[in-house]
């Protein structure tokens, strides 16, 4: 290769879940280190307990940034807690302040733990968000990527209640805009890229709902294909995700988090990767949680962090 | 057989959409025949130009209670109007009222379309609702039935934003129980169910929504598992539906429309049943719609009508 390797940081996750195990076992993988050069952002104790445990190889020295947050005598396995939660967030912040003085040319995050977070005072309720804030991103949506479907949303991490209030024809046209920007790279061509409505059968023309498809999301499709670019949408939900549409369907844009994740998780479950779009570096995870239940067990599949690492390989413009 | 066959209502649908087609398919399939007298509730004289369009077998004058709503004059293929709206909805009306003077053991129906009900001024939204209305019941749950998943709704045809102030915990309890119920009759042993959350995660214990779990649906559980029964929730609704899952759970308890529509259409498509349960006699349902861009053709596939003919007839006690 002519072109120097992307330098791609893994955060190691919350201490306590499957992250320093998926992780060890991302850095051992050759076709991976072919890809990229890794560097894991955690805790050089942790990683080397864990190793030891589960039967893993040891990271090198060089290959882990030690953000000395916690040893193994400091947490249980399995057992979030407020200290694993500030440690987990730590990895993930000095990764962003990498990546901003330039050392860093992608980031791909292994699971965090949304109660830990919280129990240790951090705000934020995920990735996404840390990432938007810190790299001050205002224009960001999430993208649940996988071979057989992919999903953006224009609302994630909210509850039932707040989704309608959050839908504006402005939010809609722009997860469209960062949808196709992404995928224009990500399929070297333009994407055909499907819209879904809000309510039952897309509200069957006013019949359910409040006119929602009408009033902000038609109007966003309408302003994307007068650009020239391949939308259809509002669409019904239920119907969206038929084998025959997944075939001719780059990426669906959905409303609310449940909407994507119950169908990538029904078909693509731990093969799709999570990424948020429209930061000013790659940003990929898995696509599963800390897994506390048989976290430090040497069970977990690690398939979703070795494609979340190839994704971000091709985000960056390698393979 | 020793037991009479039960006796079976097909209702033949809108006349512009495929239910003339796939009502002609079941009248004319022998397996069906051998598990139910099946009647038509229809229009002979649009049964009798369907299948001469599309080569199919004619159905049996006596195989035919005959509507006189309309004939193919009437009406375009493929276009629904206010009179084949008024004519599906009678088809309904009719067999409603031989199942009341106990002339009918089980209801099965072809597609109705929203709008052509709206143009004719028929104020239910659906099979669902009309049943229940003309039946008397107030206590009736949808079931989306299939091998492959089966989900009860605690809310169905209603928009987006009406959800939450349905959900309350007799409701929830309600659908628990009526699910319970069917699922002992087809499965002939306690049933495992599953009850699904809201919001994201399941609420993450308050951290998204407005503690709905915790208010409504986690007490409604603990009610029925207080039974005896074997009822499992509320679950994180995205990885409600993954496969080791699916094939340990008879029925998921959904809290709105697309939450299970787009499991049951992403993994049992043409393969599922709609039915009402709660109703007095069994009712059974195709789970498409008219399909207008396909009526007439004879390329509507019939698979859902004829899964819902065998339902109705397990659920009469036959089979």
């Amino acid at each position: 290769m002519s072109r120097p390797k992307p330098r791609i940081a893994l955060t190691m996750g919350d201490p306590a879940g499957v992250g320093p195990e998926v992780t060890l076992r991302a850095l051992a993988d050759p076709g991976l280190s072919a890809l990229a050069d890794l560097i894991v952002y955690g805790d050089q104790a942790v990683l080397d307990a864990a190793a030891e445990r589960m039967g893993l190889r040891a990271a090198g020295t060089r290959q882990v940034v030690d953000c000395g947050c916690l040893s193994l005598g400091m947490f249980e396995p399995g057992t979030v807690t407020a200290a694993t939660g500030r440690a987990g967030y730590t990895y993930v912040d000095e990764a962003i302040g990498a990546a901003k003085a330039g050392d860093l040319d992608g980031i791909v995050t292994a699971p965090l733990n949304k109660e830990a977070l919280r129990a240790a005072g951090i705000a934020f309720p995920g990735h996404t968000e840390i990432f938007a804030a810190k790299l001050g991103s205002e224009r960001f949506c999430m993208l649940q990527y996988s071979d057989v479907l992919s999903c953006t949303f224009v609302t994630v991490h909210v509850g039932y209640r707040e989704v309608p209030g959050l839908i504006t024809r402005a939010r809609v046209l722009e997860v469209i805009e960062l949808t196709r920007e992404a995928f224009v790279r990500i399929r070297k061509a333009e994407p055909k890229i499907v819209v879904l409505g809000l309510n039952p059968h897309a509200g069957e023309h006013g019949l359910f709902g409040e006119s929602e498809e009408e009033k902000f999301i038609e109007p966003a499709v309408r302003t994307s294909r007068d650009r020239g670019w391949r939308v259809e949408g509002p669409i019904p939900p239920d119907t969206a995700f038929l084998k025959k549409r997944l075939a001719e369907t780059d990426c669906f844009v959905c409303m609310y988090h449940d909407q994507g994740h119950i169908p990538v998780k029904a078909l693509a479950f731990e093969k799709s990767v999570n990424t948020t779009l429209g930061l000013p570096i790659p940003r990929t995870s898995v696509d599963h949680g800390t897994a506390l239940d048989i976290a430090w067990q040497g069970v977990a599949d690690p398939s979703s962090m070795f494609e979340a690492v190839k994704l971000n390989a091709t985000l960056c413009g390698s393979a």
